[in-house]
């Protein structure tokens, strides 16, 4: 599958096409909006959140409850586009003032300057993390998918400031357990001083990132490829980790700590055993040899900054005179880690999704779970 | 530019393919072959490093010192190939006995797994890092064009096993200080620690791994893009530097401990000043905001595992028989850290040239340089 | 610029993701909605086209009336979505019956063997020239931007059915005069006995095919690239031409009659004079030399079968049943060849502005315009 | 299957390499040499051919006698390389005069102009149809895997210069039939006065061009899509056939012969019997419905313009001058059309394989065949 998206973080909507997404999986609203609505949650969200309760809107590609081969187009609609609509109207000038002082952190400097833009609302509409619902929206697509074929994709947060959970047990790790927590994290004491930070923020007009984990599970051995380098699956993900709007850093398995461990310590050794085949005794790797899924659970860890628009804003520059100023204030979060967690699910679902299509066939998912399937007791008895 | 890369590591050769290059830069032969030197040097190197000068062979795309525009096509040729052309000849069946037991931490067992392979040096001998020498060589073409830009891409190592550098000043790091240390350590007294865990770890029959840094210094804002996830700079350098082989982490700027500042700290606040146009004080984000550059230098970090062929083999299962095993144990490396920080910065140089073509036209360079010329005089008046 | 498009040909909306169209191109609705009326008109059109009066919707990209560099999202809504939404809903199964009798010549058949349906109307949907309408919004932005570069695109119908112009000056042909013709054909005597032959067809229940020609005045030689196989513009002009529903053949210049000239005589000489540098005397290449334009018009010339959907319909199977049926009958045109040939010039256009781009850059009109201006004054003088 | 092709046309060595082929596949080298020297061969090839027999020494991707899955290089050596090395030399400037009369036809002018360069040498030494065996070679593995899967390609030549083959049956068309003859053509008549054509070009230092026909034989139907345009077969055949040197022109079936035919006429109705499934009592759409194969024999064919280096040199600029002057000489064939056809086959033959891998899996052929057998098995029963 390939997808692009498109729309203005304010504009009437936001729309996503994906493309080479197989027939006959079947897809169910209910899990594609709840997908959508847990990427609007976590403690820290700003005040849109509660304005936009997103609910897909479906134009092509399912039909009776089932993909068909074709594109599918969906997307999300701007309930308050009302107020919106004279400042992004696509021919007639803007009446509104141009917004001149860019913010630190975003992405506002640099795209006037690559697009020779004179109005920062231009970049602003575009590189808003608005645009991440248009994925979640793709992932929950790769998503369902993928369950059919009972691989589970989750994820929790693991550090939100300086508050970080100690040692946990990955196995139980589920979405159900870090849904329920305001932080997503697993551990409710440690939610508590997670949500403690983020006010401690709020109160000083000021932000916070964190750190959170991706979890895939029951994904067989063999996906993914060595062969050329821009078909490891590891590396897929990476692109599609960093590209989400914050991350600054994202690692696998034990990822920075691999550093001070020596290799008799490190490498997760291989066993087997009649009913399951090969297994290993660790997961250093997190689930990752080779660019190749090695059949443990895969594990993805990533940063993200804290959010750059902030209520106090920081110094900049006017770009119509040259003079310092403060940087353009907008509607923002405090906090948007627990969020981007839900964003990274959906884009490794995506890459593995795409991996699994590249593998076993791209068209009728039938065929790709069967094939699949004789895979995987293929290389059970190897 | 787009690149494929193929050879077997113990082949008669291995050889790249670069498509889509400009022509009329200038190439110097000395120039690629030392970044292939830079390559193979470090302590912990194996064996083979000493027998292995590498000195590219240019078949096409480059005349009379200049490229044509045509595509390139270089290779390497295996001064030990005789040795080796029984067991890997394309035709007859090699009468040398299969690799049964699959290295934890390499591609052995997933690869044969997926590709159907009896054979654990069908998988080894492409999943191995002698492919990364092809990539230092498509590397040097697009580091010799940006350098005629004068932008410039160096790399040190920060981290041994447990053995890490302190602070530096990121100016004062540059290839010509980083090479003239066995460790690519910039500090000397730091490099003789680092030796010494690469010395305790081969005495063990073990292997480190580390964590390195890759900084490109004088490139234009802009560049990169925040219009679509893929075409984000930051996201496709992640990709390339995770694709290394034994790369588990991959951070920008202050990387993962973003999560720990709070915004108004964190952000890199904004100044101009006329003969220069605008600046930062700061540069936590490591040059990178909304997927693009924002004029800062890039500030890259990775972190490599510990080299998972040991002479102290790993536990292992026999693919043929199902029976506990050792794994294969074949001629490596102890420490391939520095080598990798090279490798890293040939795959960034590859990366951030193809976000110069994109912008600024991808055929002929006396173009490319023009226009990216005019675009910088631009900005800074801008 | 890439782009995906999506949608149903009865349902709600068909829409369009623009990725990677520069900013700063000025943007006219007129001129889009314009070339969207071209595609419908024509003598032969069904009754649809006079329901449906394409008025392009733009939902990104565009602001202010200028592209911002943001992926361009517009659709076009279809005014009798009340009539289908019973029968295309995402979720709830239709209670209409299911199409069962494959079309000879649609994508029917092959479609739902392919994607595993059980209803062809899946297939319909989606495979219906319709869809060409986003093709045509698509290349109406590529063609602004050629139109400020002084690249001009026109089309028109040299045969219909067994109807055909006898020769013309390639200099004569412009849309002006194309669109002044129901059949798009530059002599109104031909016009007239098109129109007879339409009528014919008509009235027997059957349809007719023709040919059509393209023509591109004014690009600069050395667009495209001979430097590996996929970047040859002629080529990328072929599989966007036949990818056009109904499109059986695509030829350069004077095509399939080059078979029987002789080198000697079908070569374009060169020649030189100091106002405008190189120039032929002759365009039997169609302004094609090695996958590049040579500086003469581009000339491209191309088939369209007869419309597949008869009013007396073919013999088929009931898919359910494998007995003899006559093929699903539904609403039709009875020649499509005047539409076809805007879509050409559309689809022409999208190959023609991203050659230029690749050669130009990507991101900024400005950045483009001014390197094209520069290219072209060097080859002049050179 | 993607592949990137390099090498000059006087080089060392010509060399291909093929990523994303997958393992299992069974390699003959004499099959592979054989498509190469079936490439060389055909009435009217230059005293060159005689020179290279061309012979694949294969670097890596396969090992004893089946792919590995790793990426397959391979090369073709020049053993006139000697004679060549000081003029190709990549850094020494050669001493041999530039060569500055562009040839009318060539990619030279366009192509120096394009690149900037100052000798038309490094255009030519690219552009030339030497390129070519690497893509012979590429093929050559495609069909070897369409070969187990029970898939033919064939061509021939049905006309060259004014000479034609009249009505044939298509299924008595193969390639013993057609290498047995001297132009390719299934007819020993034709093929004589075939001949005399080329020596009549030949005598006056002149040359021809011709029309070829590649089939494909036993393909299931739905191979290919519908879904978007870039994905339609046989716009992708269009694109890989004019991309080859020489080509302008392709269609499909009765191609432009379908405008004169009306409706009801032209399609292939739909017939149903159990021992085969669906079939068609004709052919006019060449095999392709929807850009879907549906099942009939794919029959494409295609122009070849007569080649342009001529031994009595054609009206050109001397580009150092911009004076009148004869077009550059270089040793060159009369008549390639034979040798075109077989390139074609192979091109054919790479878009196929690709449409099957997409459809069925890319990695491992086992999976692959596997998948297509069950498919094809489903669909003559569905």
């Amino acid at each position: 599958m390939r997808y692009l998206t498109a729309g203005h973080s304010h504009g009437e909507e936001i729309v996503v096409i994906i493309d080479g997404f197989p027939s006959n999986v079947k897809i169910s609203p209910d899990f594609i909006n709840n997908e959508l609505h847990r990427r609007s949650l976590g403690h820290g969200r700003g005040e849109r959140m509660g304005i936009q309760k997103d609910d897909a809107h479906f134009i092509s590609g399912v039909r009776g409850g089932y993909t068909t081969g074709s594109p599918i187009c969906a997307k999300l609609k701007n309930p308050e586009w009302g107020k919106w609509s004279a400042v992004l109207d696509p021919f007639k000038e803007s009446m509104v003032e141009r917004v001149m002082m860019p913010r630190p952190g975003h992405a506002d400097l640099p795209g006037i300057l690559k697009f020779g833009l004179s109005d920062i609302r231009d970049v602003m509409e575009r590189a808003s993390a608005r645009e991440t619902a248009c994925r979640v929206l793709a992932g929950a697509f790769a998503k369902l998918g993928l369950l059919d074929m009972d691989i589970q994709i989750s994820s929790h947060v693991v550090q939100i400031g300086t508050v970080s959970i100690g040692s946990y047990d990955l196995n139980s790790v589920n979405n159900e357990l870090s849904d329920s927590s305001l932080t997503r994290c697993i551990d409710k004491e440690v939610t508590e001083r997670m949500i403690n930070e983020i006010e401690k923020a709020k109160l000083k007009g000021d932000s916070v990132g964190g750190i959170f984990e991706v979890i895939v599970k029951n994904l067989a051995a063999g996906i993914g490829s060595f062969a050329q380098w821009d078909l490891k699956l590891d590396a897929r993900i990476a692109r599609a980790i960093v590209s989400i709007q914050g991350i600054k850093g994202v690692e696998f398995g034990i990822g920075f700590g691999s550093a001070k461990i020596c290799g008799s310590d490190y490498h997760d050794q291989i066993y087997w055993r009649e009913d399951i085949g090969y297994f290993r005794s660790s997961n250093n790797a997190g689930g990752f040899e080779g660019g190749m899924t090695n059949g443990e659970n895969l594990v993805i860890r990533a940063v993200m900054k804290p959010i750059p628009t902030l209520s106090k804003p920081l110094n900049s520059i006017d770009v119509s005179t040259h003079l310092e100023a403060k940087a353009h204030a907008e509607r923002s979060d405090v906090c948007a880690v627990p969020a981007a967690a839900v964003v990274a699910e959906a884009v490794t679902a995506i890459e593995v999704f795409n991996a699994v299509q590249e593998m076993f066939g791209k068209d009728n998912f039938d065929i790709i779970k069967n094939s699949y399937a004789c895979y995987k007791d293929a290389i059970k008895k190897k």
